[in-house]
């Protein structure tokens, strides 16, 4: 077993490097070149250097120090895992990056990047920032820490699996044809795609190359006449491939990327590309070679977010099959309980997901579960894989929030439930979260009405209590892709894309007192045409969840006749769909639990 | 008496020097130079063209044909007010402006415009629009309807009103050093001001310039020192003047303003104006003569906005005088109909003035009375000045939208009140609005929240049964300024202003049927801190108006007890507030109208 280098000696070793390539800064971001939020081992590069192993976070190296910068939500966890002489750990949005190279750095001075792990949007911004200062960012040929990370995972490159057009909904020659419209529409000749998300969806195949994102790596070039190039080793694909999505698509290696820019910049064709999930090597190498860029929003996004019918049902189906593994978890829990078993955080989690590995077509978790008790359940981003974890029989709530990928579909749930004494104010607080979970899954609205519109619906019970959360309400959710994507959102900054009948969105209200206790009320909607009477067309929302909410911590003489309804209205459609798959103590639970308030 | 020319005569004359002046089209707005939404008898240069008299709209002229553009609350009026033969009419947004022009101009066509009539943003967007289709915007020397208009009423050039420090709460000196350390945060030498409201404001003066608007006309620069160039005829300003702003104020006769721009230029000064509301004339002399241009949103907005103790005062008790005012009148009117009295929309609006007259300091109309009885009333900015007015008698609902400027502040009201049958669906819809006026009126909010979040509060009871209203939910008002002020407002769209204690905003959810009836119950309201329990510093709003609603109108049983809760509240604060100040049958009527639900 080799020796590895400590984080001390991970840091001189790259400052070898900086030295080396004439740079007195360099810069690590937890991306790899995909930009997406979840990444492989092999391009955990920010953990191999820091010890972070949060979800994301930029470190910068200079010669004499070293600063890690993280968001609101990492903070702590940032504070536990890296030394603080080796790095000040800064906020993200507080101290902005280019602000604190500024300061620390003459002019003149030249700071490295790995291009690829950079947006263009990030590139021009930091670019435009630092030249004010007279400080200059270098792309680097090869990035120093790929050069002395000697145990490098491998990266995965697992076989892409087609995903059949009856699960998909679509072919990829359909969902081609769609976009190229849109290609021509804007008069460009091409689209680069670098993000995992849009090319397996876009030529239906999935993955397993990065844990909870079910994709396999590539890149793509769509051009204007529906014709693909997908950049990815050939043999990662099998012989079925090229019936599966139609003989336009031509396989090349990653390697021949560059050619394929090269060529679309010397014909000086218009590329569409997305500078917001464009990694900036291939976007500057684009314009190197003579293309002019296009800068808009990727429209896979938002085709990918308006869900087909098949893919509705596939998802619904998910969401059956994932209620009976939760009912499952929490007849156990309360059992569990009663018995006085003990248990901890990460048995919990280990418990609920051997539930789900019984339910046909489970793939694996779309995120790392969070599982937290008491005050742990006040970090929204809690893992408990990162300390010891904490044992049942102290708190009175208990927080998860986890989901699977099937074979059909993705889930997504949270629930709090009592597990202990709880005060008439805990009770309270879910009372108010509920109320803003009821209102907002209640909510019809008009053709045009975004997330930003209806954010406040889920927090008012608890603003004019003189409470709120720290988070957003709602975000998207693909289809066996990302458990987090855009473009829609419900929250009360910039979310303005309008909600369309197909998006799958959560609806997740909470509220977290810190060092005491966190509660979170989670489903995932979809939105559908509303079918009640009156003047104008509008959408509603359908639940996809449908999984008891815990009634004994809800003060129900606070409901409204119609939060009343609304709650017995889920809990015997609930009821309904779950009955038939649950038997003994399993559906006594259940019948209790959907029991009407 | 002269004898005038026919609108067909009047095209002739300004095509005349549209040829002489070789331009193949000329466009003509309703602003004036300085932009505001209200303008002075002499700058209704549209109305003067076209016979149209809305308070939006821009005509263009070319040799052969000449069209009318109006948004969505114009189109009725400005197809009875205009000729079919002589102007399309087409709508401002779904007929934009400038595709028209390139539908109907050939290559090298040049479209003259006074430029001072135009904002800098509409000036750039228009010159870009057409540059693609090769056309150019030509700024004319002469206005040709200026050339032509002969009985043109002389502009009102009313002494400038000295508005006391103890109504203002802020001396002018005092505004003008906040601004001026604004001007030096951004490294702007100078900020030029072009809006009226913004000046008047600043300098605490007011006039009678303009119908409506409190105001003097004028321009102003303001420099980082504090000091200011006011222009204006010197002799409408009286010997307290200097006195009252500070010895740091040079006044100029308004035609020196270009001298100063272009002093301002030939230093190379940095000027600070906001393209949407500077007119584009001074923004490219300045640019001509060498200022830098910043462009940024008038500082004077939100500080205008962000209302003073003191004003807020004024504003509470010019509501109180109004609010006896309309308490007279509605009680007046209750007693009409049940006499069986004779009247119409004009003779209700006249009887409504004859109450504010007798209040004291009260000064005129914040805009023109909408007075409008069934059908009418679906229209959401009618004007019973443009046809015949609808007589009392035929219709269920009466809907009265009315304010007035007083000494100390100004006031904007709307109430929807019953005067014959009406049917369970008008009061179903009337209890929806009112539900969504109490949502809104009733809502906290953390530091932070801008219109746009709260607006779903105001719908989502029309939503949840099918309906909407197609306007905004609230807009800010002045103090004894516009009624319609910035940068603050509530609704579906672009309102991202947070909203800050002070600031005086509107809450006017509203219902209309085409054809049958229309209703909008509107308060103003002021943003306070809200004093009550909880962990999270919020806001709430204070209602300013104090006037009963319809209870005659509510389906009671359908309000929770919250709701039922802010009415019995609202209308006990309003008997407490008028009791005192009215007698006899008046006092009566208010027992009445205020009596617990």
């Amino acid at each position: 077993m080799s020796i590895q280098p400590s984080v001390a000696e991970r840091l001189t070793l790259v400052r070898g490097s900086m030295q080396h390539a004439d740079i007195q800064a360099f810069i690590v971001p937890h991306e790899d070149e995909h930009l997406g939020e979840y990444t492989a081992p092999t391009d955990e590069r920010l953990a191999w250097l820091t010890g972070f192993t949060g979800s994301a976070g930029v470190a910068v190296i200079l010669a004499d120090k070293a600063a890690l910068f993280v968001d609101g939500r990492y903070t702590v966890q940032a504070r536990q895992q890296v030394s603080e002489e080796q790095f000040s750990v800064l906020h993200l949005l507080q101290d902005p990056l280019s602000d604190w190279l500024i300061q620390q750095l003459p002019a003149n001075s030249r700071v490295g990047i790995d291009a690829r792990l950079h947006s263009l949007d990030w590139y021009r911004k930091h670019e435009q920032n630092l030249s004010a200062a007279q400080i200059s960012l270098h792309p680097l040929a090869q990035n120093p820490i790929d050069q002395h990370w000697s145990d490098r995972p491998e990266p995965v490159e697992s076989p892409a699996r087609l995903f059949a057009d009856e699960i998909a909904g679509e072919s990829s020659a359909a969902k081609r044809q769609r976009l190229a419209a849109q290609l021509r529409a804007q008069s460009a000749d091409a689209l680069l795609l670098s993000q995992n998300e849009s090319i397996n969806w876009l030529l239906n195949i999935r993955g397993t190359d990065i844990p909870a994102l079910p994709v396999v790596n590539a890149f793509a070039v769509l051009y204007s006449n529906a014709t693909l190039d997908l950049f990815i080793k050939p043999s990662r694909l099998d012989s079925q491939f090229s019936s599966h999505v139609g003989n336009d698509v031509s396989v090349y290696p990653a390697g021949k990327l560059n050619d394929v820019l090269q060529r679309l910049g010397e014909d000086a064709l218009t590329v569409w590309l997305d500078s917001a999930n464009t990694n900036a090597a291939c976007a500057l190498q684009l314009q190197q070679y003579g293309a002019r860029l296009l800068d808009q929003v990727d429209p896979c996004l938002l085709a990918k977010a308006c869900k087909n019918t098949t893919e509705i049902a596939g998802m619904t189906e998910a969401h059956r099959k994932d209620a009976i593994a939760m009912c499952q978890f929490l007849a156990w829990l309360d059992h569990a309980r009663a018995e006085g078993l003990q248990s901890d955080e990460a048995q919990l989690a280990e418990k609920l997901e051997s539930y789900r590995l019984q339910q046909p077509g489970y793939l694996e978790p779309s995120f790392a579960t969070i599982s937290a008790l008491g005050p742990n359940a006040a970090l929204p981003h809690y893992n408990f894989r990162n300390a010891p974890p904490r044992a049942f029989g102290q708190d009175g709530i208990y927080l998860v929030d986890s989901g699977g990928h099937y074979a059909e579909g993705t889930t997504d749930i949270t629930r709090t439930v009592q597990v202990g004494e709880v005060s008439d104010e805990v009770r309270q607080l879910f009372t108010l979260v509920m109320k803003g979970h009821i209102a907002l899954s209640r909510a019809q609205f008009p053709k045009g009405t975004c997330g930003m519109q209806l954010d406040v619906l889920a927090r008012i019970a608890l603003w004019q209590h003189g409470f709120n959360y720290d988070h957003g309400t709602g975000h998207g959710v693909g289809h066996v892709l990302s458990v987090h994507e855009g473009p829609q959102r419900i929250s009360p900054k910039g979310s303005t894309t309008p909600l369309e009948p197909g998006m799958v969105i959560s609806n997740e209200p909470g509220y977290y007192r810190e060092g005491a206790f966190g509660m979170r009320c989670e489903n995932l909607v979809v939105v559908e045409t509303a079918t009640h009477s009156g003047e104008i067309d509008r959408y509603a929302f359908r639940n996809l969840t449908m999984v008891p909410f815990d009634k004994r911590l809800l003060l129900v003489e606070q409901l409204s006749e119609e939060e009343k309804q609304w709650w017995n209205d889920y809990h015997r459609e609930v009821f309904l769909m779950l009955a038939t798959s649950l038997q003994g103590n399993e559906l006594l639970w259940l019948e209790q639990a959907t029991a009407a308030i």
